[in-house]
């Protein structure tokens, strides 16, 4: 069988990566494809009760290399219950977020560096890349008006960190596309939903060429 | 100032490791020591919700590889919040388990490789180890016996598991034992509580004596 495919979507908090995934979702399905939508940390029973103690933790709040490992556990879950069967059915996997969320909040921004995060993922889930990771950018003043615009007080323990960390957050993706070109597009996520989502359906016309 | 000493306490289920942990924390504070009684999963109120995610998995219970995922991220948090602090400030450390356990469960009777385990316990919690780690022992027939007595059928979802799997919990522990004399003191678990309790006394005599 012609095994799926598998896309995540990256960038900052308030983007609109979940509404780019459930659109391209739709898309796919008018197609003819059969598509999951996922996220991260979740997508799975175990992964989303690990999301809740990431995004709601206990006591102080995590310190970053039980944050790491947390999200780390919770995308084997999800890899190994979720989208590696997916694939095999031949299925499409769209992820609001994957692997390179944790490298640039957890690796980059959060200190732990690269390396252990890329090893966490080789142990957790024999280090799965997506055949396509879309990241949608913008200004970092465009990305602090938009965290300001979203969170209305209700910030969680990841998103409501201050504008500098969102900043080495966006510097991360732009930095891990630059490296690895093949697997990564970048997507201006500043326009008109419509506009951005046609930008999208662009970078993955070849993923969709190369299942006929 | 004279740091803490550091002393865990491993073996299969129902071995008495809470009791004999317990004894000990009471007798160094008659001997006038501050120590800390804890244990794993657990010992903070992060690692106490991972405790709680470990033995009551949601949907269908955690993979081998989620699972030493989330065991790692309790330790982490118990290293880093209460148990090198502690020490830091002249204090025992009393754990009914620690690292040991997660390699003989995971790493071998769940077959990741002890390999893995340790990676995991180096990235998350620097790769600290006990000063000492006193393992009850007990021959398998009783181990088995023993935890028959003690689900009355409440087993959770690691205690719960067959004969065979406990069997090699405990020859793993006694291996860890033989490769690393130094660190381990096995101790025969299956006589009367203050007999055990007393053998647990000698083993722990030359830490008592290094910190006077």
């Amino acid at each position: 069988m012609n095994p799926g495919r598998f896309i995540a979507f990256e960038g900052g908090e308030g983007m609109g990566k979940s509404t780019q995934a459930r659109l391209l979702v739709e898309h796919l399905e008018r197609t003819g494809e059969k598509a999951v939508l996922t996220r991260e940390p979740g997508g799975t029973p175990g992964a989303e009760a690990i999301r809740n103690l990431l995004l709601h933790p206990p006591g102080e709040g995590w310190a970053a290399r039980a944050e790491a490992l947390l999200f780390a556990a919770a995308r084997s879950d999800h890899v190994e219950r979720l989208i590696r069967p997916a694939i095999a059915r031949g299925e499409w996997v769209i992820s609001d977020r994957f692997i390179d969320s944790s490298r640039a909040y957890q690796g980059i921004a959060g200190g732990l560096g690269d390396e252990m995060i890329l090893a966490l993922h080789d142990h957790g889930s024999g280090g799965l890349r997506p055949d396509l990771t879309i990241v949608l950018v913008a200004s970092d003043a465009e990305v602090s008006e938009r965290l300001q615009l979203r969170d209305g007080g209700t910030a969680d323990a990841i998103g409501g960190r201050d504008d500098a960390y969102h900043a080495q957050v966006n510097a991360a993706f732009r930095k891990f596309a630059g490296e690895e070109t093949g697997r990564f597009a970048l997507v201006e996520g500043d326009g008109a939903i419509d506009d951005v989502h046609r930008k999208v359906l662009a970078a993955v016309q070849p993923l969709l060429e190369s299942r006929q």
